[in-house]
């Protein structure tokens, strides 16, 4: 059973289109709507949802960092190293210079988060099919 | 009659306290809930709750900006000189470095909004009763 379908619809902020800049960076389909590319503001805002088994790569920001708001739906965020956290609506997280990470959403439930992104990605490998159907929401 | 009373309860992210620290630079009451707050991260992010009739004193972000991303209730955004712009759920603020702007919620709406700020910020005299009063929602 598929949850929080009504995610796919988005959450307060359009969700966009698909996000075809980036499916090469993720597995499964993902949306991006940019709410600020401003060439005098050193962040980049956007919205992006995530359907049921999709994420993105692993990836670096250097010489910046992400925040993340989460809106919408469940998902999972992971620093390498460490073990992945569920992440639910009003959850924030903050990604660190230099720090390789990846989030997207739960095996069975859509995702939507507000990334406010600053520096330059570097995207690395996929998160492994092997890696991400291990996680498991903690009771 | 109150507008949008549902929000004064948080809309995904939680309302926080009773905005004592700014208090001085708003006429009514508004709350804060810190969202991201952090020594390597060049922006706070924070959600930000009025009450109906609440805003904020006209003031400048220098050597910075601010985002506003409109999550609930009906509010006003205003740059000196410019019409006083109308907002809602979805919609989203730029504003530059150096420019004088004011926000809050309508006289009869809760209002709520992330902020994303950078920089460091000048406040200045209020929004009169005046200026706020002959506010109008075009039809």
């Amino acid at each position: 059973m598929t949850k929080n379908e009504a995610v796919k619809n988005g959450v307060i902020f359009p969700v966009g289109a698909k996000n075809e800049a980036f499916q090469k960076y993720f597995i499964g389909q993902s949306y991006l709507q940019g709410l600020v590319n401003d060439p005098v503001v050193n962040v980049n805002v956007g919205n992006v949802t995530f359907e049921p088994g999709c994420r993105n790569n692993w990836h670096i920001h250097h010489d910046g960092f992400q925040l993340l708001l989460v809106t919408g739906g469940e998902g999972w965020y992971q620093e390498a190293g460490k073990p992945a956290r569920h992440l639910v609506p009003g959850d924030v997280v903050v990604t660190h210079d230099g720090v390789k990470h990846w989030h997207g959403a739960t095996k069975d439930s859509w995702f939507e988060h507000i990334a406010i992104t600053a520096g330059t990605p570097e995207w690395l490998e996929p998160v492994s099919d092997a890696e991400y159907n291990q996680l498991e929401v903690e009771k």
